[in-house]
């Protein structure tokens, strides 16, 4: 594919659409737009001008534009991404929602709410909180990043085991189309099979389709009990088989099933100055129940506890109030961020298997690392089969070692995912990062499908191009 | 679109694919292969011939022979759909799959099951009942529909509002392409973002991109404790309007909430024999509830029933046992079948608006079913803002004039029902019925999309022509 430049003229032209003000073209600025938390020596690409759009209309024109002109546009959330998404790979326009950031409608009547995609997710709890209301999306970095983001990546998160992934609150879209169009899909609707679910393939498409414009999202009567289960097992295998025995014979969905080693709690403890009792345990799992009647919510977390005691966990912690869960879901969320710190050499993956493969995994994981001769902690959303196998560079090995290294490991983490029955990416997506790893991990014809849709949608490859395929 | 006949050389060779016995050109028998549940004289059409496959390699040489011969090919479950999807309406090759009727596989460990599309859906619930299991889908034909119909029409039902739609419960697929590949998408996987989601495009594509040739179903725990309640209202308005009220002011969200004016329960009473005490009342809800624990399932039918009567409800039954709770949602099982007895000159609609948006939908229906001199009996799943609204054809009008009376009816009522930010179907599919509408009703953008998208997958356009929209 070739692009061509943002010349004066097309800045001019874009500072026309958006304001002067809201085109940077300063090299210095511009780097900040180069880089999502993926490790920037390895990813980072500069775009050639970044614009902060305002309105649907102007998306549209911008779109319009640089279709036209042939220029790539990168679409820009939060920039909180792991799968490099929003990294402009073909220089060209970046294009951030961070000026839509307003809360348009919250309707009690019908439960939804109409968002801009630059709201903050954790905002949007705060905002309905005091009307009993819920949004169920709750991804690791809740409180940086965007709902836009989460629905271009059909974000996942702790509380997916019970009430699904992002994708099932969104009930319609405004879109800025590849071409420039601007289209309305699904609407304040429980239901709708009127033609093709677009709505759906928009959602996880990464920024590929389109720029998401408006968001319409549903929400839930707010949870009003909670109770956390932190669980200390000896090693890794024993907690990861006590995972599937809650649902099938606990009978009991939990709000998440979350997964911790022990290299992994000790880093983020370290880094928060925090002190879970780690020091007994091999591997921990955080286990959350909600519902509206404390004794029912009582009782299930009861039953979780005894399940995992007879399931080998040396110990049972219960968080019932709200200092103490914030606590421990902070040591959760901050994990990665934590590794960050330790080392920001590292390849933070997001595979899934069926959950009761889980423990076939582990061992795949333990021989590659011994094989490359690296850490590879492991955390992430037990309930759902997807973890969050984390390869970090052995500081013995020179950053050439590590590049290699990282590439042949990975290649055999998919394969042994694959074998499981498993896919590469439950939550953070292919973006450019795993783009390489794709082409062998999935059926050649949903990937020629894939291929057929983007040109369907997007015939001169503009829209976020190198990102999940390469085009022929 | 031009089409090759079904010949005496390409019956020879379906049989030599799926053996002689196993294709159908005797012109009586082709008969029943004609037509859905919608009516027989405005819509069906015969096929050229019928065939039985028996295996995804089958219809994989099936659909390459009807590609490079551009016969049309029509998918077709078990033929209880009320949009004409199933009806060959260019001739060609009806594909039953009423011979792939095989559980293959109950995966107790990832509580999942893996099915051929030919499996009764109400099959899949005996099947696993002992094991404490439950595949949440229950569409109202539940009892004679099949899995694979309920995935391409993506079907909705009775326990919609707590559970969803077939969709949600849909992790794996096996396809055949309109170009005769076979292609696997999912698996049993909680969360997958590899890529874009083909799976979800394919569920409600109503067998225009492909055939299914095996599902890989979600399951839940089987919850242990029901109670339903059947509340009596002096008139739909009062009803209707009482049906938010549970979700917002209840902060409950039932497993289904059931609207039946009048005219529907005593239609269905009298087909099927059944003395509700429907005299008294002017339309009603029936509310269903489950869970885990009794008490908390009972507390929640009392607030349910204290919420009620405080908006306006006459009366509360509760149905706690299984007999009772039987005969309350057989009524509401016949309703469509009772109806079709009365008369098989109907319309049986699908609307969808928000639910907030019911109460100002009602008078619309009433003021076309005053100009246009017919009755409009109501029903549904209200608690998704689903109606079943039925333009039931005169006595006194000609056929002639209730086909023209039908037309601009049903384009009034789109057009309101456009009008409160609805959609015309959200169940039962546009397929062949509700195609002359779809295009006064949908974003034109969308809609060109969705036809991108077609032409993308099925260039020659031979898999199930003639649904949802008609090619340039």
């Amino acid at each position: 594919m070739q692009y061509n430049p943002v010349t004066k003229k097309i800045v001019a032209e874009l500072a026309e659409i958006v304001g002067a003000k809201n085109v940077l073209i300063d090299p210095e600025k511009l780097e900040g737009y180069s880089h999502d938390e993926t490790p920037i020596d390895q990813y980072a690409h500069l775009p050639e001008a970044v614009v902060f759009p305002g309105s649907a209309a102007e998306i549209a024109r911008i779109v319009k534009l640089a279709n036209r002109e042939l220029i790539p546009i990168t679409p820009r959330g939060a920039g909180s991404g792991l799968s490099g998404g929003a990294i402009p790979v073909y220089g060209g326009i970046a294009l951030s929602v961070e000026k839509m950031d307003r809360v348009l409608e919250i309707d009690d009547d019908n439960m939804m709410m109409v968002l801009e995609p630059g709201v903050i997710t954790n905002s949007v709890n705060e905002e309905i909180e005091e009307k009993g209301l819920f949004f169920a999306g709750y991804p690791m970095s809740v409180l940086t990043c965007y709902i836009g983001g989460n629905i271009a990546e059909n974000a996942g998160g702790g509380k997916a085991v019970k009430y699904g992934v992002t994708g099932r609150y969104i009930m319609g879209l405004e879109l800025v189309t590849p071409t420039g169009e601007i289209v309305e899909l699904g609407g304040k609707l429980l239901k709708d099979v009127s033609g093709y679910d677009l709505k759906q393939l928009i959602i996880g498409s990464e920024g590929t389709l389109g720029i998401i414009t408006k968001a319409i999202i549903k929400l839930l009567p707010r949870p009003t009990e909670q109770v956390d289960l932190l669980v200390l097992f000896k090693d890794v295998k024993t907690a990861i088989k006590a995972v599937p025995r809650i649902m099938t014979d606990g009978r009991i969905i939990p709000t998440g099933i979350e997964f911790m080693d022990k290299l992994s709690v000790k880093t983020s403890c370290q880094y928060l100055n925090e002190k879970l009792p780690y020091q007994q345990a091999g591997a921990m799992l955080l286990i959350e129940v909600d519902g509206n009647k404390a004794e029912e919510v009582e009782a299930d977390a009861e039953t979780i506890g005894e399940l995992c005691m007879e399931n080998g966990a040396i110990e049972v912690y219960i968080a019932d109030n709200h200092t103490t869960r914030e606590r421990v879901w902070s040591v959760r969320r901050n994990i990665a961020e934590a590794f960050m710190v330790v080392s920001p050499h590292q390849s933070l993956e997001d595979i899934v298997v069926p959950i009761a493969a889980i423990p076939d995994l582990m061992p795949e994981i333990e021989r590659i690392s011994d094989q490359y001769d690296l850490q590879i902690p492991c955390y992430g959303h037990a309930g759902d089969g997807n973890l969050h196998a984390t390869l970090v560079k052995n500081p013995a090995h020179t950053l050439e070692q590590w590049y290699q290294i990282e590439e042949k490991a990975l290649h055999e983490l998919y394969l042994a995912v694959k074998k499981l029955g498993g896919t590469i990416s439950g939550e953070h997506g292919i973006g450019y990062k795993r783009r390489p790893y794709l082409e062998s991990t999935l059926d050649p014809v949903a990937l020629d499908l894939m291929r057929k849709i983007k040109k369907a949608f997007d015939p001169n490859n503009i829209m976020n191009p190198g990102k999940i395929f390469e085009l022929e």
